[in-house]
């Protein structure tokens, strides 16, 4: 028999024990995460970390709040909040008592949370998972930089005003500007014109609009617009754009901004000021350059879409509030598992490795049976606050505990061995150089703890 | 007419505009999160950070790693690994795809987990929410320590075994002897024999062994015992835990943990040891002693439950491996939410404040119109990394800017007036001291950075 004959057979034989529910049937399970979920291994969770700590550091420099809310809300909460979008979400079924949704965003368990208690003034931020019902085709590449859009909700619905769309078509033909970003003009322009019935030359004077992109400058001269001046709307959006601006400059990012009209965003929610952060990729295109005798792709900078977004909600809170009292309210999502997708990327094309663990010793034998040895002074180590870890087994070989050190980037040994027992020390072995010191316990305790560079853990990540 | 008349005419009023649907309809949401569950708000979640970083700060001392898991799971990953607390697991509705339930705990998770990639040795730990459709009745009180209950369910099963319960009975029996911490012996042997139909020799039999505790001494004891000794299993389990105990004395724990012979764990899954993590409370009793004049209850140690539970469990990801193969698996579970609920009391009952932001600085005016003034520092201080508020008014009062660093606990003020921007300085202001010096630009940031009291933070919460 051939292997591929023998791999055929035990394939036909394995299909017929799992017909016959082999092994009391148990192994019939299907070995898979929910379809659209994944795992995260201990890598992935440091490079995870590392991303988290940076966005809450900067919403702490800031002077957020943190608050948290349930994964699921009565299905009532999430109704009539999302628009075309409400199809996404997952309703967990009904087994007595309430009807529930797994949220589909935070903001509207916010608009809610903020309702129940009555606040009206709150910076929070809110770091959790949100759960939608579709295909996420996750882009990869290499990013360069990012830059942000913002447009305002009454700029376009005023835009749309004067363009001549009837008042029951501003939300649809906005969902189909939303796709400026992955269609062209013409293509969006079909849509507004074939699908969703909108007159040509309405189409055409939106399309002369859209194609701007400015900053202060913009919003000034489409205050002076001719057609454009004459939606009120429309100038209180442009008159709030030039004060956000203002601000910008403050902040000197006016060069990280651009107002940019085609910008629509997809959510019914919002009121006022909207806003995307775009990323720029890293593509290869067909000019290539030899230096250092490699070749090397030049490279050029592609919008891959968006890693965050939000705007202003005056609306929503209100809709939960009996008496509808309104509570104004803007904010921004970041989409982590993209920023993340790109950190681990990054991560993989380093050549640091990432460190899955902070563990500053490894308690190690150079003898046998010292089994006893070993965990007493582990157990000291840890009553000392120090991150320490030792082998489990018996008697590991020395060497495979150096391996294990060298392996998991755990930066010192202390070696336990007979000699060094009776003569009431510990050798401290420094992973990297292969440096050994005796030491006394308690210089043992202040040479781990001490800031010198044998205790430099190597950091998990460059550059986030 | 009286206020009560007044009251009653506006709930009328208002229940007939529910009725018609005033208000656009909007209004007939029930305001609340779904039964069982609840928000967590900024003080809240300040105290759970807390928990949750001495949690992981010790997971981290002894070199665990991290993963993640989705939230949800293939309904068929879960089914057959709870025993009869498979009915309180959330499904969700079936939207066409796959059926899936919410995750009921984090170790079948981690079982697939493992299963799925072929993962033999790992140390990992896992925070996260796990959902059970129960009504968890919270007790709260003053908790004074903690001890550990240890068994093993070869003992549990060998002791069955001896005293007489048929094969077929030993899982019911054992939920039975489960229910020893909230139900007198007198109760759980009726339960025995009036509705499992074990014989009333049997459960007297069983009565004399889950009355033991102790330590190594009870299982050697155990292991001599004529009946005990003749159950392989019991022997096996009762020699491991003599093991257990051993390397207790090595940690120098054994004051913390007790040998149970009642404890039993609710979940089918465990294949050895089992252990619990009790509180003691404190309970006023009725004694009391006159002390300053002021009269204090005497107070008493009163078992409140497990906060910690887990044990091994040798045999659950063989049934998520095609072929079967075990992976020993022992761990431990923390019921967060009542270790949590226990420090937000402790919080309560202090007369500390807890912060809910880490503001450092707060940037203020003296004057009017200094709101450029004000947003062009706070930005140089954001740059520089440091936690910086300000005020959104155009023009709020010294006052209520100094109020709000009082309330929210901000240490430093940064006061801008029309002289200190001529004489280029900026005056830095110790909000419990009210001291006030001059700084220039450069100064000030040194200041705000340098670890001299100026820079002390309170801390969140004593004692945790």
């Amino acid at each position: 028999m051939t292997v591929s004959q023998i791999d055929e057979e035990v394939a036909k034989l394995l299909k017929l024990k799992a017909q016959i529910g082999g092994d009391e049937g148990k192994h019939q399970f299907t070995l898979k995460t929910a379809k659209g979920t994944r795992d995260y291994n201990p890598k992935q969770m440091a490079i995870r970390e590392r991303v988290f700590n940076t966005i809450i550091r900067c919403f702490k420099r800031h002077g957020a709040e943190t608050i948290d809310t349930p994964v699921f809300e009565l299905k009532e909460t999430l109704t009539g909040k999302y628009g075309e979008d409400s199809k996404l979400i997952y309703d967990l079924k009904d087994q007595g008592g309430e009807l529930l949704s797994l949220r589909y965003d935070l903001t509207v368990p916010f608009a809610r949370y903020l309702a129940m208690n009555k606040i009206t003034n709150i910076k929070r931020y809110h770091i959790a998972k949100v759960y939608r019902r579709d295909n996420p085709a996750m882009t990869r590449g290499r990013y360069r930089e990012f830059y942000q859009c913002v447009n305002d909700r009454r700029i376009l619905d005023g835009m749309f005003a004067v363009c001549g769309v009837p008042d029951d078509k501003f939300r649809t033909i906005c969902s189909t500007v939303d796709k400026l970003d992955k269609m062209s003009w013409e293509d969006v322009k079909s849509e507004m014109v074939n699908e969703k019935g909108l007159s040509e030359e309405a189409a055409d004077q939106i399309g002369q609009y859209v194609s701007m992109q400015g900053g202060m400058d913009l919003a000034e001269r489409l205050l002076q617009d001719a057609k454009m001046s004459q939606s009120k709307q429309a100038c209180a959006g442009l008159t709030d754009m030039k004060q956000l601006f203002s601000y910008l400059q403050l902040f000197q990012v006016t060069d990280k901004v651009v107002f940019d009209l085609s910008l629509a965003r997809g959510l019914d929610y919002y009121t006022g000021v909207i806003y995307e952060a775009i990323l720029t990729q890293n593509c290869p295109v067909n000019v290539s350059a030899t230096q250092n005798g490699v070749d090397e792709k030049a490279e050029e900078g592609v919008s891959v879409g968006s890693v965050a977004g939000g705007g202003r909600y005056d609306g929503l809170v209100g809709m939960f509030d009996p008496k509808g009292r309104k509570v104004p309210c803007v904010g921004v999502s970041i989409g982590i598992e993209r920023v993340f997708s790109i950190m681990e990327q990054k991560a993989e094309a380093s050549a640091r490795k990432v460190r899955t663990t902070e563990t500053q010793v490894m308690v190690a034998s150079a003898q046998k049976n010292l089994l006893n040895e070993r965990l007493r002074l582990t157990a000291e180590l840890w009553n000392a606050g120090i991150k320490t870890e030792v082998m489990y087994k018996k008697n590991p070989k020395l060497l495979s505990q150096l391996q294990h050190c060298e392996d998991s980037g755990i930066p010192l040994v202390a070696i336990l061995g007979e000699q060094e027992l009776k003569d009431g020390v510990v050798k401290l072995r420094t992973v990297h150089s292969r440096e050994e010191v005796s030491h006394t316990h308690n210089s043992l305790f202040t040479s781990v703890w001490s800031p010198s560079p044998l205790v430099t853990i190597p950091g998990t990540l460059g550059g986030c």
